[in-house]
């Protein structure tokens, strides 16, 4: 019999669902050294947090964090609460010697980040980041490519992750485009994640000039409200980076991109060869590899038993969705917690992607080209 | 509290795994009149069955379908198994009234077809075969759009269902390309998808002429053997088809179109617009409405939260998986049986395309069209 | 100085001005041995083949081809107009000693179509039929990979040629409907070329059964008309095929696919790769190689100097269009003429075409395959 | 009959036997007020510009361009010669009252622009500069989408001109690479396309940021050579945009992106819909329309009669290369002389796309954002 791992979920709506869902099937479909179990979901409202743990199969449900952190037979805290919250979660739950899933971006200012990060490790726990697209089949692949030298030096990244369900003005101004809980806008909803892929698939940002740029300033405070409350967050966020290796890239994300639902797109260019990546198709790797007149970008169906993550699926060609990034997160924290090792990304790449986004919003600013601290 | 709804599964393989996560999954994501309860699966190798059902969250295993389908808390029988089993497993199920969902095709013959849905109209149970496409929600979207008269009369159906996973000489004689078991190749497994969806988006197939080919006559025993086994049944069955309406069509399966991992496709082109779906993207409806010199064919994503069952999912352009395929088709059979209403497609669809199945056989044989039955 | 070449052209419509704008631009873009000369252009009405003759570079014009074929100056005779009168021109085209390239299908009958090949052998004349598409530099690409054995032993053939055009009612019965003039509709006009890139590219198709549908079957005289004419020819063609090599296919041509305007299309799949390819993308050659998990189907832009053609053109990824599938047939023809060689396609190419497009419509009628003879 | 209008074309490589073609072309395709006649090429090496004269169809050659420029029976002076010599071409062609076509850009610094444009005013003369790609019937398109309000209001732009020609270290120092006369390397080359159509599309840019990259520092001064030469362009240019209108974006030109040989993308995205548009498909106009639920990109095949241009060429379908932008340029040059009115894009387009070009450079040097004079 495995050994159980008791998890609690602190947040229980998109990101909520997400998580809950990838516990419950993680063991289904891989060999975990460790039982993942859900004991408990956490939120405000009594009432929401209880339908919550009743349909996503939590056994309890809890309306206080600070109770749920503290409890001994709680192995993991996951969090999916709004940025603003992360820290004092984090702080209690390293304090209670709790391994910690975190929901990106790490915090909504970097000092918050930096106190994460300290609390992880002075007490020593298992920490980890959910930038769960690094785990899309077709992008870990993509980093296996690079890794092997199939894309040889690598010269371009491009970056764009766009979303439209800010056009409509009609859209109340809910949590996230609300600076006090989000931080910030598309920058740190989405622009943050393709940081991260830059950062898992290219290496370290040194410099960024970028431009920060709010659309519709004022929305109703909610739906169909005549009331209005100021947008005080960005639309859309674009930038030039330059990578330590040398490379340069462009960086963007937009709610403003009309037609484009959740189009996490990058294109990366090699002196050997190329790929490109489209959330929106997510079982498929563009590949160019140079071999003379007949190259052309192919596209992989990363779906084959030897594809990461693949083998604890269906047979080729049978495609998995969005979900499964979180699954495959978890599958991983749940073997680094058993090997008591720090998977990545974890903390330290929450703290470097929000000092690549501060770079990005200090640019934007003062209007030139800023250092990543 | 939701009344219970009693599951067994017999068989617990490929269908069997896509099954049991279907019933898992199923009311996580939306709301069930019942609640459906992994109760047993059912296998002959006693091993193999427990591991299946701690794996997949069954709360027993047995190794007697006659047992499991006669026991008295069972509800739903699922039938999982391959074709040459689907006639006794179903005779007993509906004889002890329990509600089927039968995997296609219904079975290897119509002769045995026939005594299923006679068996189950007998006993007045309720019954569904699992055509699970039907409910990719692109696919429901292909109906509606047909249905609200977007294409107009419908001229043309394309179907292809293409793999390519016996172009290796060295794949052994699975129950797959076993006459007895499987009935027959390409043409029940894969082709019978694409007839299903003919049936579903266009009508009635009349007459057809076909062709079936077996490209490579045998095989090893065993993966590695240099003991050899006939292969008797089709690589590739090509069909010429008319339908009831006047339409005309092509219908194609094959397991040697190198490439093609899971591409089931098909294209409808009628007086008003045309369109074309792939399963290899599932999540995308190519749709062309005539409205002048700026049409084209557009790209549907078919995740928005109008669109069928993605409101129980997530955010438009989060994608969802070929598995999701079977959560929406046991969603209809729970509401159906909640409802005591007979759902679509049922054994009299499995009967029709058996038909069709057969006609396609014999015309093959007989060098000429043949009617539908 | 190169030696002059004498051109006469008769016809001069649609095709008429392909194959001038051919002759007119060979010379700039291609090395060509011998200098082609735009003499004279033939057609029944004055007025207008005065007018084609000015507009595409004509020195003169003709209104009788039976002179204009007995010319003492002329080498070539170049047929484009319908095909009813194929015959009649290559017989005294033939008996002149000219060379000829005729447009496609050779003739409206077998019978015609042996005739015109019996007169070019006797008089032993260069002969030509202008199957441009095999001309494509991504189709003569394709061709090149068949024969260096990058596909492998072929198993399927799957060509669909789609248009559109005639879905509206309201077109007239134009030439290309009525069965004395063109002979038949979809079958000759546009899946013959479907027919002529299967034999090309797979090899001889031995046996054919077929569906010959009509879906509107009286059109205006005139546009605008009350007054109807029967339509008398086939508005789509759809035939199973089987090749002497044992490959099999599917090839259809339509007039009736809402929404595609050009849609030649082909895949083929063998025992090591793949390739597909579509006339509206015609620089494109989409190739799979079979090479373990990473493969895919990759895109080939067939625009390198290293390429089928394409020498002549523009640096990489600058396309071409349509038009020059002409360019490169005659550029061809004229190093044919200049070896004193027969070019493929020819005359006997067009028979062989002619008897497939003949067993298709006679399987049509009878229900049953037939041999191709 | 027609009246004549005599051509001098300056430069006879790549642009000279594209505009060479566009010139022998647009009367065949398209009805001209006025009959071009192809007079004199000129170039520095006689043999070469002799040859060309034989073979692009011009009557006459010449090694004197300032002879050429003051002969009586010249209308239209055409340059297409490296940007260091468009300065003193133009001031002799405007000195002698000729019309101007001018490549692009209009010269290697701003200085040399203003030259040109204050020249074509003081002497009254007709001027348009060779940005081709605004006349591809999928640009011109978009344009009058754009105008009829079927995009709202515009957010962003997101251009990338993409090559991959300079990967490969061997390639040696061509005159493209030369800062003295190309002026700049992809800057000037490529992404001063992007920066027109951007201007086209969108409106005026007032700032940018910046990032000009170097990524091969010395080449081989002739191909095969061991001797090498400094590179002193940019290999890639990245920026950022703000416009006049309020819209942001992103333009970047490579010769470093491998596998894309002439990727020439735009993507723009309106309150009211977007578009994508891609030169390696440029019958093709991706096109987005809010319409609701079942919305999505659609292709437009941009080759109907109705479609801009191509009732020149074509049935619907069939489609056109690369080269026929330089036909639809010329043909509208032609009517702009008939008409006596200053077509666009003209030498003040040319002036500011330089202004913009020179921004960019700054930028790239001041770390910071930089306003277009």
């Amino acid at each position: 019999m495995k050994k159980k791992l008791n998890i609690a979920m602190i947040g229980y709506k998109f990101m909520g669902k997400a998580h809950s869902n990838a516990w419950k099937q993680v063991s289904r479909f891989f060999e975990t050294p460790l039982e993942p179990v859900m004991k408990v979901v956490c939120g405000r409202n009594e009432e929401q947090v209880k339908e919550a743990a009743q349909r996503f199969g939590w056994q309890e449900y809890s309306t206080s964090w600070e109770e749920v952190v503290a409890r001994k037979d709680i192995d993991v805290v996951d969090i999916c609460t709004p940025g603003d919250s992360h820290l004092p979660i984090t702080l209690a739950a390293a304090e209670n010697k709790k391994a910690i899933l975190c929901e990106k971006p790490l915090a909504n200012t970097i000092t918050e980040a930096e106190q994460m990060l300290a609390a992880v490790k002075q007490n020593a726990v298992i920490h980890m980041i959910c930038h769960n697209y690094r785990r899309v089949p077709a992008v870990t692949l993509a980093r296996q490519l690079i890794d092997d030298g199939s894309l040889g030096e690598i010269f371009h990244y491009r970056g764009t992750y766009l979303q439209d369900w800010l056009v409509n003005p009609n859209v109340p101004r809910v949590w996230r485009v609300e600076k006090a809980k989000a931080g910030s806008g598309a920058l740190g909803d989405i622009a943050s994640h393709s940081v991260d892929l830059s950062r898992y698939l290219v290496g370290e940002i040194t410099e960024v000039a970028s431009l920060l740029k709010t659309f519709i300033s004022e929305r109703p405070v909610e739906p169909g409200s005549s009331t209005m409350a100021p947008v005080d967050v960005d639309d859309a966020a674009l930038s030039l980076v330059k990578f330590d290796s040398g490379a340069v890239g462009t960086i963007e994300g937009s709610r403003f991109a009309t037609g484009r639902k959740n189009y996490n797109r990058f294109e990366i260019n090699g002196s050997r060869g190329s790929i490109a990546f489209n959330l929106e198709r997510l079982n498929e790797l563009q590949f160019y590899s140079e071999e003379g007149a007949n190259s052309g970008f192919r596209t992989i169906l990363a779906t084959e038993p030897t594809h990461p993550y693949f083998g604890g699926w269906w047979p080729p060609g049978h495609i998995i969705g969005y979900e499964h990034s979180f699954t495959h997160t978890v599958l991983d924290l749940i073997k680094a917690i058993d090997e008591q090792k720090i998977p990545t990304p974890n903390f330290e790449d929450g703290v470097r992607n929000q000092k690549v986004l501060d770079a990005i919003e200090r640019a934007s600013g003062s209007q030139r080209w800023e250092a990543v601290d």
